[in-house]
């Protein structure tokens, strides 16, 4: 089941497991995040864009047990780890597809109940080529417009929409996000610490909402002894 | 120099003082708030569009001793007063223009240095007349993307404007800044408590600029015992 470097980790959730490579892009924390502060219910149809070694395609599916869950990956190499995870835990309800996201739902179909995705945060640098790493942080292969306007063809109206990002990406997400249809409802601001300034953000979208917002008292990550918060802790074992 | 009902308030900066009615409309916390974020310079030429009383026209050219100060109000009455207050408190550098704001800039120029704005912050209920209330707090007479249009026709390539408003119009202050020009670069987040979502926002945006926001640690405006928080204080000290 593993190939050359592979490693399998524990998700601490449920008794999942994922394959990862060391080697080349690991998740981060900011996936597990996203993945704590979406709102899926049971009988509900998610798709994962950008879903990477399929992290939170397969915290959804063992946190919230959704009838499916379809994480898209562009890159072979992750996309194929993520289906030997699928395998790993044996599941029925998660798939993986490998193909770019854009007009992913002329394949997959439209009316999902919810779209969660971790993109690329970073601008594309210009080189002559790109490694696995480049291609999951920066927008080599899809830019943040063609996501949330992906994200909104996926969507059932009233469809819930959830991305993590960067805090200098904030205007360009809630911009494109009211240009596409998707209306931000609730926006966590995560600071890493108190003192700290917010560097990360998670928007909840509703497809062919009203505008109106509310951002929740933020959300704090670490303590001053650099310990995760109660917040995060009692958030991480709901 | 004070007609019926009206009171000579403290600003407590400076020694300036104001006009105000308590029959109709009073100034609030936040435009105290919207003053002490804001980044004037001696020698900047600043707009207050809807000025009200003055409050924010007063405590800008108290607190920074800019060159000029603009505030327009649309209501004759309150434009009365904050001239008052203007003759009461000696200033050459404060004028007031009793026009709606917009299209003022046809009238008063462009170039400015700093746009500074507590707008009516909710919609316009549908009424056959409206209160002097009313129209300062509602969308009456001038709407949000009507103030950020005039707000860009005023300012500089490279000029600040700041706006304050509540959280539930966030997406909508955000959204018009971009498609105008004044690009959001921090956002101050105001939380009433440490344990509350956050109700209110500081924005300050910056014409021509490249996207990218900052967002600090939000600011707490009360301790758990009701008093103002050292942050605030400080603040309002500085």
């Amino acid at each position: 089941m593993l190939k050359d470097n592979e490693r399998i980790d524990d998700l601490q959730c449920r008794g999942y497991k994922i394959i990862q490579n060391p080697n080349g892009y690991c998740f981060t924390g900011d996936s597990v995040l996203l993945s704590n502060l979406i709102n899926v219910k049971k009988g509900d149809k998610v798709v994962d864009l950008c879903t990477g070694s399929g992290v939170v395609a397969l915290l959804t599916d063992a946190k919230y047990s959704p009838l499916r869950v379809i994480g898209v990956e562009l890159q072979q190499r992750l996309a194929d780890m993520a289906m030997r995870s699928v395998k790993l835990n044996n599941l029925s309800t998660v798939e993986i597809i490998n193909k770019p996201l854009q007009g992913i739902h002329k394949d997959i179909g439209s009316g999902y109940d919810v779209v969660t995705v971790n993109p690329p945060y970073e601008n594309a640098p210009l080189k002559e080529s790109y490694t696995e790493d480049d291609i999951c942080k920066r927008e080599v292969k899809v830019t943040l417009e063609e996501i949330i306007k992906e994200s909104a063809s996926l969507l059932r109206y009233g469809g819930l929409f959830y991305m993590i990002n960067r805090t200098r990406r904030f205007v360009d997400v809630i911009c494109h996000m009211r240009a596409y249809g998707i209306e931000p409802k609730k926006i966590y601001m995560v600071q890493p610490k108190a003192s700290k300034d917010v560097d990360t953000f998670v928007v909840e979208g509703k497809r062919g909402s009203k505008p109106s917002v509310t951002i929740p008292a933020p959300l704090i990550v670490y303590d001053e002894n650099g310990n995760y918060t109660e917040k995060v802790r009692s958030l991480y074992n709901k």
